[in-house]
């Protein structure tokens, strides 16, 4: 229920049973029975009437080489079927989410209300609106721009509004094509990886060193204080660059993304800055990529609503592309992420972008601030926690995840003894990158009574 | 204002002067400026302190070269951009927009209750809800299979819940990869052509022929009953098929659909089967592919609401990817579009989810019904009309959409006399693949009093 906040992923994770259970549709599984019962009693055989398994039509399309390479499920959905695993084993546990880093806490009415209002009028002749611009309304994009980047020279025309920065990056992938090569901090959140996989950028999966081939990983580590050594770094077309950092919850200082920017340039990389936690920065580090000067012929930022209004299932976030930002023969990407929004997109729910614009009036701008006040709360609960158990506890600071070291330790196997022992969800550091071994992400993001029961639970565990 | 329902797009086609206008971060217009003002006074350069031309600074990042096939923009832009232009010339003009094909008419209460109670409900503990799955809430999807595909075999777990078919598109053309090869009905929906040029699978645009090389054109006329001829057309991975097509409003009959799955089968193809306007369908033509038997093994169907609830700007679609179909190796192509939709998608909003099941309602199906059945009489109208004028006239019958010859003519140059001069907006065949040229779609999305208005101005233009 409302305490778990897992969503419902339970039911279709890849390797799930929808796609392997026994079903009158199913050939494959008919094809099991037949070969089992074979097996048993010959006799048996006769009774069942599915084809043998080489009868089942085929098309004759490929599967495409790269969907291939790709590694197990998805990082969330895999938790939640272990989630879903541990509950079938016991049924009776009470089991807490600090996993997925899904919200918790109701949207402040201020915006619910704006949605409401707008889903009422679309019932009304004056307050109908079909297609919007798939680029999103002026309205909003004119608040974007004011509330995020007033001074920074970024105008309405750069932003894109979106269904979320997860959509975003796939269709940034699709706009760079396959061709495209890419750089990743090591730990990161995995859908720069996994869009890249499927857009054909990479080589094979790498299982000695858990990496996929073409993929320039920039190890972040405690030592190097969560910023990659760039005089290592080789030079990529793209540099996916999240900033505060999920999984680490580290944010890059002003100096460091300085150093950032300047290496783009000399390489005339395009950066693509991950923003959508920073809101949650309490130092003076940067919140947007474009603060620092020259980033806006060398970058992109994509930003998102989820974290700061509870949007994750209204899905509203956004994208700015400067029109500075120039391809090497000149041509202004903007323009070709237009042409890919138009064609693939057909812009956000309008009663999304209703909200979205009330989350951008001053009484919204507020009520995000209280959000996100309550889950730095938190955060610091699960810090004191760990801290007070001799644990090395990394981010939080200007995120709301807390990266918690074991050293020498399997995450999974970390991840496993949380879960089994403490009925606590977290996510095992591993599952952002080969960097993230060692390990676990704790997300702040829960019901207060909760971070309350599970900092003592895991006190239990570890004390 | 409501009229037109043209929606935003005017500001955004991709050569808006978004991109070129004279701005401070614009060093391009500031190179224009400095060579107008080099030509009529030298003395003045010294004014100007933007750098050179040639200092524009450039990344070095190569422009997909996929983009670059793309030509003009996106059909429906486009026609917002010369509608944008025609008002600047004539700012009285009173336009009607019978052109994109977006709906008018206010979404039915029943449903914009549920959305607004949803909205509501999510600033409140209990009904808060974060992250859902990525294919759709399970309620949904069962309503959907219940509702569509009862008797057909279709499961609640073959169905993704979307965000529109135009996007699915663009899912299922990266879940396909840039290798495979597709087949188009000629005309249709430009939305599949543009999102194979960008995903690499065809050749460059021949002008000759105004096709892209390596797609498979299937010439839909009149003389053909809008069916292509099956024994002329050469084996592709993948069959876009549109059925009530969009533009000619041609519904194909169950004969012909079996055709089409035989043809798929005994290629090996899969079709993707577009039924965005099934609900329109006012004779026995099947309304789903999974009608025709055997088509689970081959065909893929994508779905909206846009059309039957107005939720163009809501934003819900559905696509089937049954587990029957298979790729040559055997393998699930539910299975890959399950991580396509994982990994670059985060679900439709749950919002918009609301008010899709409210659609499935008793009282929603009903109130969908009456939606359908006034866009059909406005359909009659306009059919009248041009019938009484002596035009040839298609479609219509199951779809919204009419389908006019004006034989010999270019249909872009009709599109600009019936914008001229009846202050009308319709749609140029020839932007929907060369077998269009000739014709204009003219949409039935419309309030009634502009359609007969419409209907008045053209009977007067072609008197």
């Amino acid at each position: 229920m409302a305490t778990t906040g897992a969503g419902a992923p339970a039911i279709t994770a890849p390797s799930s049973s929808t796609f392997t259970a026994s079903s009158p549709f199913s050939l494959k599984a008919s094809r099991t029975s037949h070969r089992q019962s074979a097996r048993r009693v010959s006799v048996n055989v006769r009774c069942v009437s599915s084809p043998p398994a080489d009868t089942s039509y085929k098309t004759k399309v490929p599967r495409n080489a790269n969907m291939a390479k790709l590694q197990a499920g998805y990082l969330f959905p895999e938790i939640a079927r272990r989630r879903a695993a541990h509950l079938l084993k016991h049924p009776d546990a009470k089991i807490i989410s600090l996993g997925i880093g899904d919200t918790t806490e109701p949207i402040p009415d201020v915006i619910t209300n704006a949605m409401a209002e707008r889903a009422h009028a679309l019932s009304t002749i004056d307050g109908y609106s079909g297609y919007g611009a798939e680029q999103g309304e002026k309205k909003l994009r004119s608040a974007i721009a004011a509330t995020y980047y007033a001074d920074l020279g970024i105008e309405d025309a750069d932003i894109f509004v979106s269904d979320g920065a997860k959509c975003d990056i796939s269709r940034l992938q699709v706009l760079f094509g396959s061709k495209a090569t890419i750089a990743v901090q090591d730990p990161s959140y995995p859908a720069y990886v996994d869009s890249s996989v499927i857009m054909g950028q990479t080589g094979l999966y790498q299982q000695d060193v858990q990496k996929y081939g073409n993929i320039e990983y920039m190890r972040c580590t405690p030592e190097n204080g969560f910023f990659p050594d760039l005089s290592t770094v080789a030079r990529t077309d793209i540099i996916f660059f999240c900033s505060p950092n999920n999984p680490t919850g580290a944010a890059a200082s002003r100096d460091q993304l300085t150093k950032l920017v300047k290496f783009a340039k000399d390489n005339g990389s395009i950066i693509v800055y991950d923003s959508a936690y920073a809101m949650y920065i309490s130092d003076d580090s940067p919140k947007s990529i474009f603060e620092i000067p020259g980033a806006k012929e060398v970058a992109i930022e994509t930003a998102s609503f989820s974290k700061y209004a509870g949007f994750t299932g209204v899905r509203l976030g956004w994208t700015v592309v400067p029109k500075e930002l120039l391809f090497s023969d000149g041509h202004p990407v903007a323009k070709d992420f237009n042409r890919i929004v138009c064609t693939s997109f057909n812009g956000a729910s309008n009663i999304a972008q209703a909200g979205g614009l009330a989350c951008l009036s001053p009484e919204g701008l507020k009520a995000m601030h209280d959000v996100v006040g309550f889950y730095k709360e938190n955060t610091k609960i699960i810090v004191d926690t760990f801290t007070s158990l001799g644990f090395n506890v990394y981010g939080a600071k200007n995120a709301p995840y807390v990266w918690v070291h074991f050293p020498g330790r399997n995450s999974w196997d970390v991840f496993a003894e949380i879960l089994e022992k403490a009925n606590v969800v977290t996510t095992p550091g591993s599952g952002f990158g080969p960097g993230g071994e060692g390990f676990v992400r704790v997300s702040a993001f829960g019901h207060r009574d909760n971070i309350i029961e599970a900092a003592r639970r895991l006190k239990q565990l570890y004390k």
